[in-house]
């Protein structure tokens, strides 16, 4: 499909995994209509649904805490084709501060408001273990940050104007472990 | 909170991160109710919970794919509070084959039903790169795997049987800047 200039509802539904007729809806909700027979202009669906989500929009991250699912983080090669760039690194423990990581100097912790500010990162990765999330998303907040995705199974409590995203990897194995015992008992 | 006999719906909403009425509202669909005034008996909520949660049950998990990622998984203690097992890890790269890794040694991937079969898994992480979560997939599948959860950003194609769920990191981010976008356009 990489490189064509059309693209029909059936093959852009194969590969994200939906139904084509989900698909050619929620596509029809941004205002985009394929023409029958023929498929969507590629061209044109890309440069709108970069507009919808922002994308054109390239936006730095903070991640704080690189241990091994900061080190993940960092070398994940996604964010940048979602219009992210993971512009610094940061970590409490000294030992880890001033390592390279993925091409980046790894950062203290008492450092998180200047890296803010020199980044102007507006997003940051919390990759902490739980007791040090909360203080974290202080010091980010406090920073500037407004939009935080956590990886910590900890509720934090920020002001109205922040966004969090919270991904709990404990609760998303109970959620799957639930809905598998509920279909193997049918 | 820890060690407390009795627990309001005051506290546990705040430990949530949600309002207590909802909690009082969740918690009465399960059947719970407290009482008013005293809150809510500590061993019998949880029994309850653990029931409804399928925690009494011990599941066997396998780990495929030994990158930061999956380090990170293997070490990471939040799983066996909740009913979890981390029971065998298992790499494609003979480098990584035979490490010990979390107390486990890792294990080939051509190994998988052998793995699988030994500890009785049924539930499988997935944490290998993009182009080989399909395959490996499969394999967990073909060895009586029945739940998957998938760290790669790649739809899976599974058996009606199979249970999927996906956390996908660049979406979540995605997901957060796009609400961000909007709260700050307000």
């Amino acid at each position: 499909m990489r490189g064509s200039r059309v693209v029909t509802s059936e093959e852009l539904a194969a590969a994200a995994g939906v139904s084509p007729a989900q698909l050619r809806k929620d596509l029809s909700f941004l205002g985009s209509y394929g023409r029958r027979g023929v498929g969507y202009d590629v061209a044109h669906l890309e440069r709108q649904l970069g507009e919808v989500l922002g994308v054109q929009t390239r936006r730095a991250v903070v991640i704080v805490g690189i241990g091994y699912l900061g080190h993940a983080l960092a070398s994940y090669g996604g964010f940048a084709e979602r219009g992210f760039e993971v512009a610094a690194l940061v970590d409490a423990d000294p030992q880890v501060v001033g390592t390279t990581v993925a091409g980046l100097v790894v950062e203290p912790a008492d450092a998180i408001g200047r890296v803010v500010g020199r980044t102007s990162a507006s997003v940051g990765v919390i990759a902490v273990p739980a007791p040090h999330a909360q203080p974290v998303c202080d010091a980010l907040v406090g920073a500037g940050v407004t939009a935080l995705l956590t990886f910590a199974p900890r509720a934090l409590h920020v002001p109205e104007h922040v966004t969090v995203r919270q991904v709990d990897v404990a609760s998303e194995l109970q959620i799957l472990a639930f809905h598998d015992a509920r279909r193997r008992a049918r």
